[in-house]
């Protein structure tokens, strides 16, 4: 067989991809948890039907899909929030609620290869259940606001994108569009940023050929200020919900990361409140995360009625911007101490230093080649070692080693016995 | 759709679950890394090629198998090694060696359900390639072993039991069995556990049909020590590795973890050396882990010549036998610390206050809804919280804010302005 890659869209994660990818990785469960959230996981892959029955059938283009042997039909997730559905379902009422639940799912799309999407890709997933106030849809939103300041973005890298698809139904149906069109008309909208402008305006038109309300969805989607929208369209509940909600987001501190954005619809019909998606500040890459409030989905799924909020983010686009953005500080050591035997050291007494450095949790290394100390200063760098311990030198007639720092290049003699408790004063 | 579950031989990781999941995979990320080994991952999926080409066709039988859209036939893996292969391959001569990695893929295997084995499970992996010497087998099976300390197993609940592919078939060779017959017996005593005394027999007899060397056969099975073997069939090479191999691991202070046994012959033919499977001390559950020495594979992927060992241990086992010894601690707290609205309490306070908690990296929860005190406390009780902190009392007038322990059921009261790092000193 010839040097092969792995399958198309999928990706290798070799150290230096993956501790950039653990970088990611442990400020999501980082901030997660300083919410009070909880990992949960699902199977990798599911019965088909858990997609189809959400998303309608054509979600399964977009879907790997396969029988087992016994000719079951199953799928590689796409997403999470199917799975959690199914599971907070299946416990019925004995589940206790609130819950806050977090995840971070390796999931699977089979779609044309672009910029910032990969068809094997990671996501996180953060989910409050059985508050039906807008406290979570703020604190979640907080929740993902939180994540971006953990990795080190400020107010002038991204905004949390705010909409509510309560008030848009409201407002459709205020400029007579008749219910029956808008699961069509949501659709395209979601679209229109990755279509031609003439496209969109064809589509709209075949949607909604009454010039007089197209003007309207012009209006409504010009919309800079929930007072202008009242202004123009009269008062709706869904524009005091959403005044609360940035009221709430004040008191987290947090307004100068959220701004209203009437034109985030997000594409999926489970959709019942708010919705918000987080771009970079020029819009130039893929939104970086999306969610919104889904009341009716852990029914869909034969579940007690359960008022849902929740949002993904993708590995894919973010981690574009953290490099763009210069916040990845790097590959962390891979042995903090190297262990360099000198010339008649016995193995044994390597060995033995390094287990006792391992035990106390310090990461320590060794050549498993009897090779020359140059050489070992070699693997010492590629272990991108802190510090050197020089073993079985003159020195060590007086109980002493000699242990150099690597960046600072300055060397110490210290006592053989008390190795250990040195590294544990430095490191 | 009716409440579903997940499909066959899947799990389902609520909280708990998950929790006891993350206890392992944290134990085990600690021990690779204080052993200095960097973290890698893979592909979910590969072309099925890369299996086959490993293990013959027949592992098909045991494969998810798909094509994709593009009609390739793909897998999702069965075990991590042919990937791991690919990529050190598929770098050539360029990858710095020598490389110590680790990994904890998830996997999935289309078998018959039993005690021990799902379809869909997860591994820890460590290998090290680019070390021919017996010295990176002993640092292996030091890592395995640590591994198990670390988890808090003692001498009295596993052993690593020892053998060596190499010195099998010298003592195949010399006692008469032609090489052609090598491969089908292997796989014959690997299954040996797993069928009956007289199947295995029969099988035995099929493969070797001469009496006499089906009696040697069996001599070599109840050999218990490499100087029994010495004097009954003769002096090998083989025998001086691992007498090596058993030496190092004394180095380690080791050697109560670890015994000979002959029998252990890894089913999988690309084993070239000393092979070794991790057991309870009863062998009363399927093996914890396995592994050994596989020099040839990376070739086999199109790659330089590169001597490698490696071994995989599953969760599933590993998770029996924690249980059985009781020495999972439990779920820690989902927060740390709850925040208790009293009456008339401003939700701007409650928000800032756990704004300000959160972002010193301790979790800290609140109730989203309006509740009363009782049920705050039993959300602080579902939450697991060791501390909760009363907020909009009478004492906040004088700045103090009421903090109690929620273990001890002891109460203090404490300067608002130092909430944080009161908890920093006493969490």
């Amino acid at each position: 067989m010839s040097v092969a890659s792995g399958p198309k869209g999928t990706r290798d994660f070799y150290p230096e991809e993956m501790a950039f990818q653990q970088f990611i990785f442990s400020s999501w469960k980082k901030t997660c948890e300083s919410y009070g959230f909880e990992q949960i996981e699902a199977p990798m892959f599911e019965h088909l039907e858990i997609y189809t029955q959400k998303s309608g059938e054509e979600i399964e283009r977009q879907l790997y899909t396969f029988k087992d042997k016994g000719n079951r039909s199953l799928a590689l997730r796409p997403e999470l929030t199917p799975s959690l559905a199914r599971m907070v379902a299946s416990k019925g009422t004995s589940i206790k609620k609130p819950v806050r639940w977090y995840s971070i799912p390796r999931l699977f799309r089979y779609e044309k290869m672009q910029k910032g999407r990969l068809r094997e890709f990671f996501q996180l997933n953060m989910d409050i259940l059985g508050i039906s106030e807008v406290t979570a849809d703020a604190e979640l939103i907080a929740g993902v606001i939180h994540m971006m300041i953990n990795l080190g973005f400020t107010s002038n890298d991204f905004k949390v994108r705010i909409s509510s698809r309560t008030l848009l139904d409201q407002l459709f149906s205020s400029i007579g569009i008749p219910k029956n069109r808008f699961s069509e008309l949501y659709s395209l909208l979601d679209r229109k940023n990755k279509i031609s402008e003439s496209q969109y305006l064809d589509d709209l038109e075949k949607i909604i050929p009454e010039t007089n309300i197209r003007s309207d969805i012009e209006n409504i989607f010009n919309a800079e200020s929930l007072d202008y929208i009242e202004s123009k369209f009269g008062s709706f509940p869904a524009i005091n919900e959403l005044q609360e909600l940035f009221r709430l987001l004040k008191f987290y501190s947090f307004s100068e990361y959220a701004v209203l954005d009437i034109g985030i619809v997000r594409g999926l019909a489970y959709y019942t409140g708010i919705v918000f998606e987080v771009f970079d500040i020029k819009k130039s890459l893929r939104a970086i995360a999306g969610g919104g409030r889904y009341n009716k989905l852990v029914e869909l799924y034969g579940g007690p009625s359960t008022p849902a909020v929740g949002f993904a983010a993708g590995d894919v686009v973010l981690g574009e911007l953290l490099k763009d953005k210069n916040l990845y500080p790097g590959m962390p050591p891979r042995s903090t101490v190297f262990l360099v035997a000198l010339a008649d050291l016995n193995h044994k007494d390597l060995v033995a230093t390094a287990q006792s450095i391992r035990s106390s949790g310090i990461s320590c290394e060794f050549s498993l080649k009897n090779v020359s100390v140059g050489k070992q200063l070699k693997y010492a760098n590629a272990a991108r070692s802190l510090f050197t311990i020089f073993l079985g030198g003159e020195e060590e007639k007086q109980g002493l080693v000699r242990i150099k720092d690597m960046q600072k290049g300055t060397e110490n003699l210290i006592s053989k016995d008390e190795i250990v408790s040195k590294l544990q004063t430095i490191i």
